[in-house]
């Protein structure tokens, strides 16, 4: 029998705050009474903050970060369009993937697992596309199967460096509420994420924002949808409303976190993820001597680290042995890199001591799969770089 | 300050269990742990119990009934298929759109509003489509904004009669797990439900069951689908996962929403259903001297009565009234209806008691905006046929 | 199996608002943070306001109505001492007990269930004890097992005309926070209540407020006390803090509770009592011809309502029908008139709809027991009463 | 603003587990309802087990230990009565003035803080009390503020060896569910808990368990009692109902933690309580460098740790240093020991992973007080205990 809590640190579903808890824990209600639109408005206006959107429109759909992915994609193009995108993990992969099922032309850049998005060869790609036959760029802002943040204003800067109209997509499932998206600077024109990431709440609902130019392209694209189609969201939720029946519990639920993002404020909030991974990172290579699946600290994501075993050692040891004896959930290794790496989640509702969990009972399930690092070396390393950046953070308040 | 709790009785969300609540009161876990599958194995055999599928397929997807119809027209059907439809209210409507934006060669017959799927006219048509150009026949089971409940064994018997291989689609999404559903009896392919119906849950899941024969038309089904797809459901699900983050605080509520179907008899459910239907039909019939919508008895739904109110009322104000001052949450008339109907949903985690909330509030609701009928008429027609066929029922457990 | 929720309309515990189960939802918590006075003296300060009074101390322990009794009797009084009593139902029969059990010289006025505190002949009593050897008169603000509200403020003017110097003790367990209770206007010295009642908890906190009057007359009273000692709270609650480790989840909902109450106004959660209770009364009356056991309208209680069973009758089966067929929960008859009534208790978070659930499944479960009230009568004459009270609180509201 | 869960290590409150949590999630309910001795009957018996009572009485009532030693005093005590106690911390102390304020003739022995029950002493006493004077001995079973485990079969021994037949008194409030009680084996006859130690719930319940002679000596016991008063529980509690309104959701989560108890198996819990112990011990001894209050090993309490700070440090500041800034809550030094120890709670529903946050987090709040101790050393010197530990455990499981 299992005792205590479940320690939680893979990269999403994340560990909810007992406020949002309790914000989702309501009644159902009437989707169409006449003071829902005072939850409605406001949440979709406040929602868009967190995307740093000025002008853009923000859209919820029951559904997953890859119903985003896909509201994103059928609402924007057409079939046979030409796409530029770059492979570089699970999840980009998967990307690319659906862009292929919807029958578009895709141009995909396949990159070394641990790197990010390839800005030169981006820019080159699309320096080269005089007609503008690509319709769009993709970039994945977090690849959460290797921990690897891409720089999204660098792709805008390729964008027009090459002074190409693409529409830039951004699939920012890990990183948005977490690190920073700033969608009206960087000129971002579809940015998705989901709810069980940065905003802290269980799988349920697809979160995108996007542009008045993504809005325009809207009008003309011919892919098929339904379900996740922006034309009858944008006359609803005008009223306040929805097409059809909300997720209302979850919509609660994002009030609330939403509430905790802006009280956090959202530079802090930025900040404590880049602190809490700066010690996961200081535990990996300082503390156990071991290194990061992110080939280059530029790449470094500040939600999820991929650490590489030994070569001799089996990572899908150190995830189980973790599970079933400590209690403590860690991210696997996906499809190439499986048994290559474990995964800690440092995104969402956390902090220090919480993360430390995930130290401790790393070196733990390590030693016991022959991992032989020093016990305590990587809490020890994170600890002390927690406490003195802490007290760095306090001498600033003081001045 | 509206004061007490918020009496629920649209048809969908539902007054959730309290043990449903609590079963999704949990933390967030881990999607890919290796006890996993104990949860979503079991749960997905037991929820094709609810269809009374015995070969059939279920799919659980983040998502919503409207999902599900997307899901269930996508995954078997090409562009240009023929297709056989019926519409008499707002939910037939709106799947009959869905279907023509997916460019499929819609055959909609157009009844009034008040009545169900017009078989002999089904039987027609399908004895008359000698080449069987028609690929799927759809049948909307509850009517959700009308109150009408159509036969759909009735459907089986006129596809039958003309000896049609076309597939069987059914709108079950205000009917599954409240009236009775037999998939395999009734040769359905294809039954599209969602979470906060008859499985007395938020919104937030699709839950479909399909045939072998839906999964056999599926491999050569060209229709474009990605998020809602079945194959790599099949492929994960299979080993107990899902092929993207599944809503597990959904899905740990529908374990418990599923035993508590179960522990109360899926017979005993529709029994209930029936009964507490009845009374609010003496109520409107006999108490209030009002009328259904649903034309006629064969039509009236267990789930839903659409009440008309007299000529020189409007519905809406006995709605606004019910919710403002009685915080009684009524379902209003849709479209056509707007205005002539108001609705009381009686689907779910209900009983007599409760029930007679709808009741005593819309007859003060009714007499506010000048519906004169007589106080306590309508709740004591119930009343007294609850009470008696309720002892009917126990002297027939004493035989 | 009993479906939908239990209707619970019992005189207290009553039905928590679902904002107070949330607020009690939470994580246990550090008594001795240096934080948590922010939550304990504001909440003593707000208690406090709902006893109106201005100068008065609340104590708050962990425990039940029958404690704040105890509290309030062994921090006043001395073995020996002589108290002026009556009796007229189960709980002043039980006061009465407690003191016996004391020690104290107990003058118990025994008056006919049905009626309440004997204003005459305590001031009869009070004007002939002229060496003033009465040291306290108790008043029962609300006898639950028969539905008697006391006047208290006649009481006060009794102690006035007798010139009395004796302390004025009130159980006003079920009455505080649902019936006015104005300490400071009447001289009340000590006031009992329980968290289940009109604080709208569940069970475990025992709240009282004690005037200066009384903490003076505690620093010579001799009685035993330790766990409800009023010295050590005096002290640690100076401070924000407890002497024992309080009931944090509880302190948590009764912060949540009064500011419900205080953001209806005081007065708006007593009239909303008066007029549920009034409809309560129009049924029983009106409706279904039966009588209340309070024997005059002075004493009706807006809290609970006994209603007296016709002589062929036996309450009990009512009761225990209501419960086993309807999920409804009524009162039962205690002691003397246990099988003569059976109660309905409207008191907490309760309006008008949820309320008709009391009288249309008592209806059901009176006919089901041979008491044959006309179906819908009861029902009928309560919503007509509150439908036209309503509206003539909202035309008051345009005046 | 703090961020994260608060980490909970007081010694007790303590981290409830979520299944506790949702069961007392619930409605309130009838005490007075037909099936509610369905709840009342087993779980007094299930609660004797966890005492080792096998012809014990379980007493429940809504209060908190304190309240208990008030139950087990005035019970079975009267007016004058010799008592032999001891003294060693802040809870031993309090006992010690209850006694002394019922007006009991307490022969206390001061011990040292740091030691517990002088067990020779005790026997000297007894044997000296040729007169059987000593109506009762009592011993605290863990001191909670210094960290200190009494042998009870010590005590037992010590009054056999004197053939003595005073009562055996045992505060076990904070180790009962946590540590080894075995009322029967040692002829314990009173035996006080709370609910918010080892039966992991929010504070609330006075729990204790009393043997047939301390029933016995009740019937002559003088000391006032009311609320507290065993008699009419006796009488109720045999028909599995209360004299007063229980504390319903207390209740409901005692059923729960008893099954958890019950489930994971008293030894194993114990087991478990002895292992996360131990690493505390070994973080603060062999890592740490520091010193543990309790002076022998022999004393060594398995639910709390005293950890005693440097000559020249303040215990406070680490203990607000680690609330502040790494919302982690430790317990702080009462009374003699303040500002010299901190303690670390670590009862209850855990396990190695949670707890290796009170020791990552009391590494930093030290460090930034100015105790240098090495950063990851606590955690380490754990962390490889609990490995170790736990591997013997498989090991021998594999025999």
């Amino acid at each position: 029998m299992k005792t205590g809590y479940n320690a939680l640190f893979i990269p999403g579903p994340t560990n909810m705050p007992m406020r949002v808890r309790r914000a989702m824990d309501v009644s159902l209600e009437d989707m169409r009474a006449p003071d829902f639109p005072e939850l409605v408005t406001p949440l979709l206006e406040d929602v868009r903050k967190v995307f740093k959107s000025e002008t853009g429109q923000v859209f919820i759909f029951p559904g997953t970060g890859t119903g985003g992915w896909e509201s994103g994609i059928s609402n924007t193009l057409s079939p046979g369009d030409k796409v530029l995108m770059s492979r570089f993990g699970q999840f980009s992969h998967l990307w690319t993937d659906m862009c292929e099922r919807f029958g578009l032309d895709v141009h995909c850049i396949d990159v070394e697992w641990g790197e990010g998005v390839p800005l030169e060869e981006y820019e080159r790609v699309l320096k080269a596309d005089t007609r503008h036959e690509i319709k769009a760029v993709f970039a994945c802002q977090n690849e959460t199967a290797t921990g690897v943040t891409s720089d999204i204003a660098g792709v805008r800067r390729a964008l027009d460096a090459a002074n190409h109209p693409a529409l830039l997509m951004v699939d920012g499932v890990s990183s948005i509420a977490s690190i920073d998206m700033r969608m009206e600077e960087w000129g971002v024109d579809v940015a998705v994420s989901g709810s069980q990431k940065g905003f802290m709440l269980p799988t349920g609902l697809t979160i995108i924002c996007v542009s008045q130019k993504a809005l325009e392209a809207h009008k003309t694209a011919k892919l098929p949808r339904t379900y996740f189609s922006w034309e009858d969201m944008i006359k609803l939720n005008a009223t306040g409303y929805f097409p059809y029946t909300p997720a209302t519990t979850l919509l609660r639920g994002l009030r609330e976190s939403v509430d905790m993002l802006m009280e956090e404020g959202l530079e802090n909030v930025f900040a404590r993820h880049h602190r809490l991974a700066e010690g996961v990172r200081r535990a990996v290579t300082d503390g156990w001597g071991l290194r990061l699946c992110a080939a280059e600290p530029k790449w470094h994501s500040d939600t999820v680290s991929a650490i590489v075993v030994p070569e001799d050692a089996d990572a899908r040891h150190v995830i189980g042995r973790a599970y079933e004896r400590y209690n403590l959930s860690l991210g696997s290794g996906l499809a190439k890199v499986a048994g290559r790496v474990f995964r800690i989640g440092h995104l969402g509702w956390l902090n220090e001591v919480m993360l430390s969990q995930a130290l401790s009972g790393a070196e733990m399930a390590m030693r016991d799969s022959g991992i032989m690092v020093e016990p305590g070396s990587g809490v020890g390393a994170a600890t002390e770089y927690w406490r003195t950046a802490a007290a760095g953070s306090i001498a600033q308040e003081a001045e």
